[in-house]
């Protein structure tokens, strides 16, 4: 029996061990997707305890607190103290077996905290004081997180009106050497069906000094702050997109969607559609033009239940997985860009796990010679960034393209503790490549594979996205 | 090489071997979904021959038979004895190499029987008179069998208008100490599209003693119908729905669509879907009353082959699965029930394995304090309970929620054979934790891996439903 | 260590290294389903290069070499020699671990050219050397590799209104053994949305002599066409649709759509589909009196990519998996068939591997007494084509079905060197059975198993198709 989450945890055999411990590990870091708040690296925040660190803003850990029936209250709510929320995850984390989040737990107790123990309901106390009294260190600061990690870059989440201030105070700052760049998120621009729409028009409009009336001066409010954008480092877009879809329309329709849609009147599902694609269209173009990333993650149901939502808000662990069936509309949105030679470097990253086939055969239609991998089917997705999840989407990547010009991972987290995930994503692309090496399915050249799992781990990210780190 | 269902059958490593034999295999059996005849227990049934009682209603049998090319009447028909049916059984059995009926055919034989061969063209004759011979003793009578087998508690399936006199006559019957109480299937009250609709209705206005108009009579009428059924000692629902779906209509529609479906007349889809949307709010909203646990099962279709419908009726073999995308559907309609706190523990069997990662991300948004696991994905099922199936259903369960509140499994089926299914079960359920544990995914904590593994075999599904055996 | 691509390759166990050694590998081919072309075949056509037989029409090899950033000149283009476009691909293919064209190039490397390295950047020179001057010698013309390849009946697939002069000549032809016959695929009679419509149904009104302006006119014409394939020794037709439907259509409906088709008028998306299912059911039914085999696949997005499209034309690489929903339709279909008695044996071949498990489920609900395993699900297809996707596929068909009855594997190929993909399924089907058989999971009855792996190799695919060699 191997020992639980030893040095050899989850590499089966020597092969995979090799490349793991000789290759794959020693390689920087480039988050070139998640959501922490440059603020917190500006100032480099400290944590009071491992509560505030940990369970504060993650809905991965809540999701599994509520599943054992627990009140919402020792979760996120204030009456209960962050030593009782501490205490409620370690007597429900025990039951989650075969859950990432015992993984990542375990693996960020190790790594971070040197706790090389199991937490559970009896061991809680002493994880509590032993972590809060790590936390005192100068090394748990945002900043000594990110270092002690390895971390070369990171892409934060970020929406077109943002000042990019903390960006600036990062650039500008002599004393941190990782890279800080900003990622384009305009999902707001695009939701003409969400209530506040009109408002956030109004910012955009202040923002870029555009009056907005037309929906060619939303594309020129957004050029410009792409512009500026990529001034400020950035190298990739981000999108929440409920599915991919391709809906095109005259600009004269388009016009009067977008009127309704600053007047806050009801549009149709098909209005949505093409207001939403129009959009999207026009960016990817410029992401064309600017050399960036165009990152499209959709298929989520997003804050499905409503109490919780008026209770804790979105991004809380109330979404869930979509059944659309996009294929066509997927094929058609990308032969348009490709049409006029606008087609942006695209990573599709689908929640439905159903569509890994799917989204594996698409890319291969609309590659080219921008990059290496110019489309990507992006590392799995938030309810699949488990080890199955990985093995799936990397097999599937495998059969059905070339897994050596894969972009690798991300950890799409909120938290400065995920660094881990790389860890773990790691692990498992060299134990699927040694698996395959030991069965006599590829040739054991160690030299090669050493350079492949290099190259997935963090070269060819770099390259892709153009960090130059 | 391990030899054929010998006693370490599916258990690949130590720990998984002492948590089947040590742990889970001691544990009794609660079937909490089935459909054996509440009569043929209380009459305590006796058998003439293995053909009557292991092939004369196993649709699962049928369709192997019938894949190998065979003529319909050494299946399901009059001409032929039950020694030629039972011949062409063994014939065919063997070309199913990876079929679970290939497993549980043989584990049936082992456990009931006594019988350690292979059933095969050449076997059929010795199998034949061992089993007839043995079906004579008194423990191999329907009572015997549940006894053997270790079972606590069955709920059967039932209809709203049944009189449930056979459960009545079970409860008063000292001699028995099984619980077998009525689940409550009220597929025929929501079936607006049905020919049978009118007649059933008159039925149920009969039974419950209130004449039905509209929506609300056929509402009190089903709630009447509940209460009896729950002093009945009923746990639970069950639904055979074709997807799930939010369709609200005002009270008005929903009387117009009664009135034409109490007439007879063609409804449109949106018709039928807002009737049957109506009545499962409302039931939805009495099992959260009664503390019920409310099963779903979508996603069949049913009865396809005319022919073989008119030749031998429903629930015959020839149901397969469909594909219907309902993932928004079922969201808006857990929402809706738990927006005023009348969502009941619900669980959600999807047959299209392509649905588990839907569900599972699903439940998660609607946790609850009244029970751990208050929402939960349902046993692989059907065309699933498989090895793969069960194994897919299990790890993707772990990935996504909280496996060591699982409330387990079931037989759904129509034999009293069929309890091996549980041990077949568990063994899959200890092979996969056991494999976690030795490839260090896990700690080894074989006291805490015993209970959960119990907990899953026998006491979430107790405390679950609330059986109290 | 295994060796890379040794003896041993895919069989991980002592009953799977016997059943492939023994049994499986000893079996001669039945090509039922390729696309390769007869003329070549009766003019035993040879090859200048490497190149020319290798990436000369295999797209799979071209999404490779796309996918790591190659300028399409190198894969397709005029302007590189044959020379330069091989280095291509040998340094493409090292990254393409864990894709099937790894495998099934160094498998023919070593079956056809006597080469046991690996193909690279480095070898590519030696490569390409031993490779062409391999190709000189007799053996490794067209027939001399269907001959070393032990292949005994080809069927290609054909047009209704091609003259299948080369299948005569090939009958006529003495000197060479392997029985040629066409296979029936008349999508173009059934593309009404397509712009050649008109222009092929005069062509197809010409070669029958059947003027064409009624649906009844086209169903002459093709009946006429089938009746002339028939005599050519045709046992199959194959179609490949968008997906499995049912739409009726009253004759006069479908009279006004044909005119509307011929007139080259836009239809609508209804009455496309109309016209599709009017024709797909009238040769289903003409094909159950022939007793051939209606082959189905469904579920590709073909040539995506307009540009490219433009540039190499169709099936050069750019289709990929389509997400339709269409088992209602599908199961509507094979009933409606099968209420007359004319449902044909029938393969259906899904491109999405989500369909898996309803096709399975599908297939069980409509055999017959035609056939062992009259109904089947077919191997696994195209993006499928993979070890993964065999093992999935023979796995969802054991599960669901009767694995003993399978007809088993093709090539789908355009080329001659591709009869290797038949050892690589022979392989992994030995790998699976033994695996069951060393885990306890079936009865160690090699004898058994050993017909069995012959039956799915060679036998089945005989007799269900009725090939008779």
């Amino acid at each position: 029996m191997k020992k639980f989450l030893d040095d050899d945890f989850l590499l089966t055999n020597e092969t995979a061990r090799t490349l793991f411990h000789d290759y794959a590990s020693k390689m920087p870091i480039i988050d070139y997707h998640c959501h922490i708040i440059p603020q917190e690296i500006a100032e480099n925040r400290k944590f009071d305890n491992i509560t505030q660190v940990w369970l504060g803003g993650d809905h991965y850990k809540w999701r599994v607190i509520r599943s054992c029936g627990v009140d919402e209250d020792l979760i996120t709510g204030n009456k209960s103290s962050d030593r009782e929320k501490f205490q409620k995850f370690a007597e429900c984390l025990p039951k989650a077996i075969g859950n990432p989040v015992y993984h990542w737990t375990h693996l960020e107790l190790r790594r971070y905290f040197g706790y090389d123990g199991v937490l559970n309901a009896d061991t809680a106390e002493e994880v509590w004081n032993l972590c809060n009294k790590k936390l005192q260190e100068d090394g748990m600061s945002v900043r000594g997180l990110i270092k002690q990690s390895n971390v070369r870059a990171i892409a934060t989440t970020d929406d077109p009106i943002d000042s990019l201030e903390w960006h600036q105070k990062l650039k500008d700052d002599p004393t941190f050497d990782v890279k800080v760049v900003p990622a384009w998120r305009p999902d707001k621009a695009m939701n003409i069906n969400k209530p506040d729409f009109a408002e956030y028009m109004q910012k955009l409009a202040k923002v870029s000094d555009i009056s907005i009336q037309t929906v060619e001066d939303v594309r020129t409010a957004l050029a410009k702050r792409m512009e500026f954008f990529d001034s400020m480092g950035c190298r990739a877009s981000d999108h929440g997109v409920d599915y991919l879809m391709y809906n095109p329309a005259t600009e004269e329709e388009l016009n009067a969607i977008l009127k309704k849609g600053l007047n806050g009147q009801a549009l149709t599902q098909d209005e949505i559609e093409k207001y939403k694609y129009a959009i999207l269209l026009f960016v990817g173009r410029k992401y064309a033009k600017l050399g960036w990333v165009m990152e499209l993650h959709y298929g989520a149901l997003r804050s499905v239940n409503d109490r919780m939502f008026e209770r804790v808000g979105p991004d809380s662990g109330f979404d869930c997985i979509a059944t659309y069936c996009c294929a066509d509309g997927a094929a058609k949105f990308l032969n348009e860009l490709n049409n006029t030679g606008e087609l942006p470097k695209t990573i599709i990253y689908p929640l439905n796990p159903t569509d890994n086939a799917m989204v594996g055969a698409l890319i291969g239609c609309f590659q080219g010679t921008e990059a290496e991998g110019k489309l990507q089917q992006g590392s799995a997705w938030w309810f699949n960034d488990t080890k199955t999840g990985m093995i799936e989407q990397m097999t599937s990547l495998a059969n059905l393209g070339v897994l050596g010009t894969f972009a690798g991972m991300l950890t799409d987290s909120r938290s400065f503790l995920s660094y881990t995930r790389h860890e773990y994503f790691r692990r498992i692309l060299c134990n699927l490549i040694g698996t395959w090496v030991e069965n006599g399915e590829y040739p054991d050249d160690i030299e090669y594979l050493g350079k492949m799992v290099q190259d997935i781990s963090f070269n060819n990210t770099n390259r892709y996205f153009g960090f130059h780190v």
